[in-house]
Order: structure tokens, then C-alpha cells, then sequence
């Protein structure tokens, strides 16, 4: 059995591959060969706790996610995890690996997937909203999907942007990074557009000569009262590709544009079912809105990509019987 | 962080500790000042995996066990199991350990606190029908409850039973250990009877005369459809102790009795009500039925002890982050 800690992870993982596997999850769920269960959820006066188990031919996997926002007074993260892995066949343990960090490796590239299919080959700039963990990883997998010389920060606080910008100067030497001091400065400059926010409104400005062209990540809302994404950007649209069949009922920025008629159902594409058909994933690369919420599926093809490589380079710590 | 597997577990376990931990898992049972939501179940062709979450003031867990009957034919253990310890506070993980040695290790000090109560002092015989590994336990725990000196076991299976035989001698030096060929030499020998079989009708001998003044602790059922103990003990019962109000909906060793009137439901006793109050527990030391069916809330106060050990004992293979 393995141990794969956030520094293990950042030492195996090729953002590439990740990505791969992602792809491979997509299919995964397209063929239906897989089995999840409900999340489960308990609610503590602290937070919220996630259960997250799911199996597929291979492997099956649980991902315990806390979420305790009062840890942050204490220097402490507020998202902490845990990924068991186990081989299906038997149920022995695998590995275990930091489910904080893993959410983060696997989310960034269900993003980068979406860049990879909905974006222009030869953007060269993203813009970011909201620079919190994901928007970070969202960021290194942009950069490594498309040739990005130019990003885009922005966040509401001055303090935490100017912190994101040192770490991810960081990691990205070869890229210019600059804060700007509006969303409409950012859309302006960005060719691709991540927003990964607990927004509650908008996050981008309702401007349809503004927002016309441009692709955009969303990866915020994952419930009816969430929304980072205006009115004008699905007028825009010819379809809107979401992660799974649950982001149209559970995210705010499908099911309030739908609601209101600013899109149509029809246009609603679940991206896995076009995969494969290069064609039909917004071929003319116009304006794009890729939306995602993810689910443990995704955890835990991205886990068994990471136990392998972990596995075929050495790396990791062993653990005794 | 602290991985804590099987082997560091026979390091740094003290078995009265255990059973003292037990007893305080009784007290916050009572208290309910704790959290412990419904199971988690989910069935593949291989088997079951169960999620076992449980929630204190100082530490929250999740044991998740899987149970693949088919994995002996090809020599892996069939039950497999994970337990995470995190704290409550924040959530950040303390320490994995092995799931399947912690479920024996609690399982038996259910039991070794149900001798410690309802049998007499000077008991030194005790005989185990059912030799898997929670009978195994159960016996390293009677051995610590009661001065045992003499050691009887029963199985249908005389390969099961001769091995069975040679590994519990290792253990358990200065203990006799004989092999009975029926369920009645057992009973006429012992003074504490253990039943940890899977059986779905009685393995002890329905015979009054024999069963008086026997300490029966039965581990075996904890569906309807399963049962281990006949009819004439019931019958011989002031009282029967029960570990958990679960007991009453969940073992046909429970059920049955009070359906078929053997025993009346007043007479059903949960076991934490009585703790610490000696004269309310089987005062007069006859005829005893202790059954246990476990709950998630054990394993985590146990776990959290075995966690304290370790670290006073320095023993456990640190995790990097």
C-alpha cells in the first residue's frame, strides 16, 4: 500500500496526463460502466463532510472531503481530504492519497479538458476571477493545454491577488502575469476566461460586444444560488457544454439561464457524449461556455492515473502491513 | 500524520485499554453527545462495502470495510478495511490504520467488557464456538477479562479448527487449549461460552439443565435471519444485555426471543444504561446473555486510544505531507 502526499503528487503528476484521464473518465461515464453512489453528507457545526465513493472495473475509490471555513482563523486550510483507493476485484487497499490536493489536480484538468475541446488552438492569454486553489490549478493546466504567454488575475481582495501572483510567478516563469483592476479589463485582454468563485451574481460584466468571441471556464457554482456567469454570454452561445447531467440540475449557472430562456435546453450539451468528435465540440470556435461541477468519477480515474505513475517512477511512501 | 497497520497495532495495544475504552464509547452513547449517521452500504458482484462514519467532541472517523467472500479462493483476506481518524475541530486527518485488525480489536472488547460485567470473578474456563478471527480476539480478551486456565473450542471445520488451535497457542502460552468434538462437551466444560459463527439456527445445545449458570457473550448475529442462541436460555435469563439499541432491531438472536415470548422486551436490557452501577448487572452472577452487533461509535473511540498509544509509544510510520 502506498502513501501520496501533495509534494508526492506535485512530483508525479504530468498535467498532460491528467488531462488524458479525464477523457478517460468522460468515456467511462458515457459507456455507463462504472457504479456511484449518492454523495453522502453530514453536516457538523463545524462544516460540511463529503462522502464520495465510486467504483469502476479496475478500482474503486472514497474521497472524504471536509469543508471547515473557521480553520482559516486558525492558519489552518479549510478543505481538508482524503482518497482511498482500492482494487475492485478484492477491495485491498492501494493507496491513500491527500484528497485536498487531489480535488485540486483533478478539477484543474476537468478545466483544462474544456480548454483543450472549446478553445482556439493559439490563444495565448486566460484571465482568471477568483484566485483561490482552484483558480491556481485551473491556470497551470490553461498553460498547459494552450500556449499561454499572458494571465489575467483578478479577485475582490488586493491582498489575497498579490499573494496568488508570487506563488504562481513561481510555477509559471515564462509568463507574464498581470493584476488587473476590473473584470472588464481582464475580458478584455483574455482569450480564455476562468471564473472559480462562491460568487452569488455575475462575476462577469453583462456586455455582449465584450464577452463576443471569448471562451469561458466556469467552475464556481454548484448549487441553484450560485452564478458567475451574465445574461449577454449565453445570447452568445450556440451550445453550452456541461461536465455531467448534474451540473443542469444542480448549478445555478445552467439551470437559471435555462429557466429564463436565455438558452435552450436542447442547446445544454453534455460534453462526454461529444468527446471523441472533434467536430462537434464548437467547431467554428466562437464564443464558448464550458461549465463544470464534477464528480467522484472524475476523483477516481484521475486517482488510479496518479497511482500508477506514483508506481512506475517510485515515488510515494510505503507503508507496512 | 500516522499510518498505524495490524503489526503496530499488536505492538501498541493494551487489551484492558481497550476494554476501558469500550466502557468510555458506553458513557458517550448514553451521553449523546455524539454523532453517528446511518451506514452506508453499497453492493457489487463481489461483495458489500460499508461506510461506517461516527462524529465526538475530539475526534471524527470513517471505517470503510469491504467483505468479498470470493478473494479466499485466491488466498486474500475476504474482509478488507480502512479506518481514517481526523480530528473534530478541523477536520485535518490524524492517522489511517488498518480497518479489518481495528474491527477485531473492537469486536473483542465489546465482548471482553461483557465478561468484565456479567461473569463471575473466578471464572477460568471459557469455550468458543466459531473459530474465524473475531473469535480469536474474543478469547485474547476473555483471557484478560478473567483468570482463564482453560480454553475449549469448537468448529464444524477440523482443518479451521487445528489451525485455529496452533495459532491461538502461540498467543496464549500458559492457557490449556483443547479441541471438544461437540457443542455440549463445550458447554459442560466452560464457564464463559463465545458464539461468533454465522449461523441461521442455534449452535449451542437447546438443553436447560446443561445451559444454567453458563455466561453466554454471542457476537455471531446481527440480521434477523441469523441466530446462535436456542430457546432454554432465554429462558434461564433474569435479564438479557444488549450493547446497543440496534441489537433489539437487527439480530434475529434478539428478535425472535421477545417475538416468540422466550423472553419479554422489559427484560432486554441496553448494556451502557447499566455501566457503572455493578449491583445493576447481573448482580447474582446466573445465567448471563451478553449480545453484541457493534456501531460505528466503538470503532472510533477505540481507534482514537490505539491513536494516543501510538503516539505516546512512538510507534506508527509517520506520513509526510
Amino acid at each position: 500500500m502506498l502513501y501520496i502526499s501533495k509534494k508526492h503528487m506535485e512530483e508525479v503528476i504530468s498535467l498532460n496526463i491528467m488531462m488524458d484521464s479525464i477523457e478517460k473518465a468522460f468515456k467511462i461515464y458515457e459507456s455507463k460502466n462504472f457504479q456511484m453512489p449518492d454523495r453522502m453528507h453530514v453536516d457538523r457545526k463545524e462544516g460540511t463532510i463529503l462522502y464520495m465513493p465510486c467504483f469502476t472495473d479496475t478500482v474503486s475509490g472514497t474521497k472524504i472531503v471536509s469543508t471547515f471555513p473557521e480553520n482559516i482563523k486558525d492558519g489552518i486550510a479549510s478543505i481538508q481530504g482524503t482518497m482511498i483507493l482500492n482494487k475492485s476485484k478484492t477491495g485491498e487497499p492501494l493507496a491513500m492519497m491527500d484528497g485536498a490536493a487531489l480535488t485540486a489536480y483533478r478539477t484543474g484538468a476537468v478545466g483544462g479538458v474544456g480548454i483543450r475541446h472549446t478553445t482556439r488552438e493559439d490563444c495565448e492569454s486566460v484571465g482568471l476571477i477568483g484566485t483561490g486553489v482552484q483558480g491556481f490549478y485551473q491556470l497551470l493546466y490553461a498553460c498547459a493545454a494552450r500556449p499561454i504567454k499572458r494571465i489575467y488575475i483578478y479577485d475582490l481582495s488586493k491582498e489575497r491577488v498579490n499573494f496568488f501572483k508570487e506563488r504562481l510567478e513561481e510555477k509559471l516563469k515564462n509568463v507574464e502575469i498581470k493584476i488587473v483592476q476590473s473584470p472588464e479589463d481582464l475580458v478584455v485582454n483574455s482569450e480564455i476566461i476562468i471564473t472559480a468563485t462562491p460568487a452569488q451574481s455575475p462575476v462577469l460584466p453583462d456586455d455582449k460586444e465584450l464577452l463576443k468571441g471569448k471562451h469561458v471556464i466556469a467552475i464556481g457554482s454548484y448549487k441553484l444560488e450560485m452564478r458567475e456567469i451574465p445574461k449577454s454570454l449565453y445570447e452568445l452561445l450556440d451550445e453550452l457544454y456541461i461536465d455531467t447531467e448534474f451540473a443542469a440540475e444542480e448549478s445555478g449557472d445552467v439551470i437559471v439561464p435555462v429557466r429564463e430562456g436565455w438558452i435552450r435546453s436542447e442547446q445544454v450539451k453534455v460534453f462526454g457524449k461529444l468527446l471523441g468528435d472533434k467536430e462537434n465540440i464548437n467547431k467554428n470556435k466562437g464564443t464558448s461556455l464550458y461549465k463544470s461541477v464534477g464528480m467522484a468519477l472524475f476523483d477516481l480515474v484521475v486517482a488510479e492515473a496518479i497511482y500508477d505513475e506514483a508506481i512506475k517512477k517510485c515515488i510515494g511512501q510505503k507503508l507496512g502491513e
